[in-house]
């Protein structure tokens, strides 16, 4: 598998509240890329989608969320910050964003109480957002990135692309930071298309039960629990697969497929994502082996389901 | 009152997420019962409904909510349990479950940090789920099992069935742990049957202001605070029933109505329900008294509001 | 500018569950002065809007939210008191209320524990809700009271009205405890007008970066981002406007856009309004100048989003 669009992805400047460079991107490569798909999706996005981006192939009886945003810093006053999300925060990252004097590359402090600071040789405008510089690193075995959550996630769902016949692709926003988006998309999947079925395309936590290399975790519950015999048809279905994964139980942790549940459609899910070490990190690790089961659970089930 | 269709509501194992159990162990039951009942309602469940059942009597004005799923544990790695909903948990409690090796009956122990285990004399399957082992005690004055909290208020709305002339019964799940189907219910009563009132059976706790014999509680407020006109009214309808009952007032505490307030739909709600002592433990107590007044309470209340 | 108005409006007693007093208030006035407004207003209200108000001015574009509940009290068991929202509380306050004995004027107690009693003469009937009683201060700088948070965000909306060509005006209920309304109204808006743009008129916090007689705050984030790109729309024309304004970046507080941002529609939302201190308190301080501009701000926005 060939990793540069990855990277790529990866280095994108696009934290909660400012997706529209993700949905850029995406809607270039798609635009550049979608004449080699075995089927040509219709696209949904603008104003009424807010910065989402959906796709939809053929008859879709399975929508594949994944959110685009990632976590990261907002200016306050001063040199301040005040997170986006949940960011991984040490003195000494490198953190990069634009304001209006121009480009920002500049370095975290953490002081002793836990408050975040930005370390530069002038003021940043206030409200100005920050994103960890990436550092894309690729091993035999690894790769290692800021925003592998979720940028592989969203990598996993072009691989999908690449071969789907009926589905629907959703690229969402906010998730990171207390959602938004979701109960809108849901609204359409269901109104639009009567989809109820979803896969949540996102990564989860190397843990004592859902280590490196053993495969993609499918996520019998997080902080939420899904419906159970929806789960079980995942389980039984993924057993036949012959490609590898790992059974996820944790009691925390949420996804878009919490926000899901919320919503006022009956909307069954599942989380099904490669796990990674060092969250919310510019260290972001997920062996090669995961990814490569990931991308195959999906266009597995994604026929199947 | 014979208390033998309780017994068995509270030994069903529905904790939240599979509570298609109780959904089938209540449409038997219907389908043997409502011959006897004055009206036969109209059904509505199935996949578009998940696991939910509503019952549709007449021409529904108000609808009552109970919840049929339970607080449990789920298995995750090793012998570790996480808590599904806010279970009590002491060491020596006994759980039931399944799973592919067949039937469990273990123990719960309780370590010094309140991380949960189970004693079993094999592994569990990881993602299975157990619930309490039912032990059902009936007294002159008292009831006590696991579970009263809600098979009490599902048994509540088969008594009401019986002579309900105009009303929907909406059975709910995920209640226990998040929610998640009451913002479909919602759509689903407002926008097929207009009704835009709600009463939500459920059981509350022994307070110092609450107490044992001395009818149902109808509460004021919670974490929710619901339109106090709403309230008022019920309150008025109330005193004149002559049904013993007394007024509750609490900071937290939260149920169906919360889920039902946060819904895009202009819903007025209610909670009326018996206190019980021991919450959310196997020793789950309720007076008789309040039984009978709850179920009286309900039957006045649907023919009046 | 004539604050006997916002005198009234701050003395009226509706804590989140009886905005219904705020509504008839507001009814009343509307009524009494809109022949003197540019437009006359469409008004919606009524049971299928529970306590809320809307006014719709022209062929409206966006809408202004503000709303009507203040924090509180209930009354528990004995002479306790539970929160509505979130009051400051301290020995001494003066608190007001009716039960079913007649009108309530009592002193507020906070123990070591930090709970919260009553003092009063007589037992209060359970569930009856107190608000702090209004000691409206007026100097050359600054007015001072009881719930300019968030009357003064009505009173802005009342001052728009005056001169409002096309937009909407909607006045919410539920905003200190938990919200609930403010997804039926979205709903509202949008299905019914096609409106995806709103401005929060509500009142914010004094801070190191935000500061009296600076202008009014635009929330560039508190608690929730919205889309960036629609923050840097509004600050564009603020800028353009000449109106003084300040910046403001927080990472908690949250407010009806908060909620707006859950509800199953893509809206744009902007929180702006003036910053006060004291702080939920009886004695909360906004600068006349803040005032003064938070009214021009809206107008001018009004106009031009």
């Amino acid at each position: 598998m060939d990793y540069n669009l990855l990277k790529e992805l990866c280095s994108i400047h696009a934290p909660s509240g400012e997706e529209y460079t993700m949905k850029n991107y995406l809607l270039q490569y798609i635009k550049k890329n979608q004449a080699n798909w075995k089927v040509q999706p219709k696209l949904y996005h603008g104003e009424e989608f807010q910065d989402c981006l959906i796709l939809v192939f053929g008859e879709p009886r399975t929508a594949v969320f994944a959110h685009m945003d990632s976590i990261g810093f907002t200016v306050r006053y001063e040199n301040q910050l005040v997170p986006i999300g949940g960011p991984d925060a040490k003195t000494g990252y490198r953190l990069k964003g634009e304001d209006s004097l121009g480009p920002i590359a500049c370095e975290l402090e953490v002081n002793k109480e836990n408050q975040t600071f930005y370390k530069f040789g002038r003021g940043i405008d206030r409200g100005a957002s920050l994103t960890f510089e990436c550092d894309f690193r690729e091993s035999d075995e690894y790769i290692q990135s800021c925003y592998l959550d979720n940028r592989l996630g969203v990598f996993n769902c072009l691989q999908l692309a690449e071969t789907l016949e009926d589905g629907m692709i959703i690229f969402s926003t906010y998730e990171e930071h207390g959602g938004g988006s979701v109960p809108f998309l849901a609204k359409f999947m269901v109104e639009k298309y009567g989809v109820y079925q979803a896969l949540i395309s996102d990564i989860t936590w190397v843990t004592e039960g859902v280590k490196h290399a053993e495969g993609v975790a499918i996520s019998m519950r997080d902080k939420s629990v899904p419906r159970q015999s929806f789960i079980q048809m995942i389980q039984n279905l993924a057993e036949n697969s012959n490609i590898p994964y790992q059974l996820e139980v944790e009691a925390s942790g949420s996804s878009d497929g919490g926000y899901l549940q919320e919503t006022p459609y009956p909307i069954d899910w599942c989380f099904i994502g490669a796990p990674e070490d060092n969250v919310h990190s510019p260290d972001e690790k997920v062996h090669k082996k995961d990814i490569q089961s990931m991308v195959e659970m999906y266009k597995y089930l994604m026929s199947e389901l």
